[in-house]
């Protein structure tokens, strides 16, 4: 399959892409890295993606970004952040790939626990996870050409513990082949609309 | 208690405000008729309605809109007027309403089933409706003075069963009492955080 993986070099996605290096045919795409440059919260920037890279197979998105912080600091224009990049970057990137992908093609965006499990100073970035959650089930209703669309949803994981285990007091770091197995998951399996929670109890 | 009901003379406000005006004070704010006008899509207009009315006990929001299209069809500027609407009217109505109601106040939502159970036609529609409920997950940890925040996710109601039983496929309506009794149990019960779903099996 050729597998287009938006922040293919992050945190999560290097690990996403350093798999599916293994058995497919990957292009790495980064706001500043990667073989091809692009900007979820961009539009123009995405349809610029699907111009230049043709009988795309599979498209995975680990980008995006929202605003953390309290409740009683965050503006309205603070949520704004997250609905341009995290929410309508992904909602955008899935229109423009259910019309570009090969027939059979599979379309996976990322959210994490916060919509399900919040926690502090999440206001925004739980309610852009939610927002795909209901939005990919949805969607995933009205695909034609057998294009299928999951979300990946992943509980705080292992190589971003260090850094965010203040954040989430008590819970556990998701193992990162199991992180990696979700995508696998979606991409490889036949599930469409699914919510693929990876929670380490 | 003093509570605003934002499209109390709406379908199901009507019902809510008939119900509260029996036990409370009620105030009924309306974009074209109600009390008092306000436009939830428009935060001056939300700005003003806390500025004129001052101890408040509950606000309970019914309003919102979203566009109901294909998802083929559906442009980003479509998904942008459930955002704006339904999505951070109800946002911002919370922000303002958590830092003026009265100590102990209570704020509620509407969604609806399309959140957990969408049909065809409802990307944005779910989207917003999604985003709602885990927004209100990770808000009710913050919010200060007592004040709670709920969300009451209806199925489809029996007062829009004619004009909508045929996007509901097989779906049963629910009965108005039920629907009013969800806001009853935010405003009147303690909890906090709770999306409560009224969805008739």
């Amino acid at each position: 399959m050729k597998i287009v993986i938006i922040g293919g070099n992050g945190t999560i996605g290097s690990y996403v892409s350093e798999y599916f290096k293994t058995t497919d045919e990957v292009i790495v795409a980064g706001r500043n890295s990667g073989d091809i440059q692009v900007d979820i919260a961009d539009t123009a920037s995405l349809e610029k993606l699907f111009q230049s890279v043709s009988n795309i197979d599979a498209v995975i998105c680990i980008a995006g970004e929202a605003r953390w912080a309290d409740f009683s600091e965050l503006s309205e224009e603070d949520y704004y952040i997250g609905i341009k990049s995290k929410l309508m970057g992904q909602v955008n990137l899935t229109r423009l790939a259910a019309a570009s992908l090969n027939p059979g093609g599979v379309i996976t965006l990322s959210t994490g626990i916060l919509a399900d499990d919040p926690v502090l100073k999440t206001a925004s970035a739980a309610m852009v996870n939610g927002g795909i959650h209901s939005f990919a089930r949805a969607t995933a209703l009205e695909l034609k050409r057998g294009i299928r669309l999951n979300v990946v949803s992943l509980g705080m994981v292992a190589a971003a513990y260090d850094k965010y285990k203040g954040y989430f007091p008590g819970h556990n770091p998701v193992p990162m082949n199991k992180a990696v197995n979700a995508y696998v998951r979606s991409v490889k399996g036949r599930g469409n609309g699914e919510i693929i929670r990876v929670y380490e109890q």
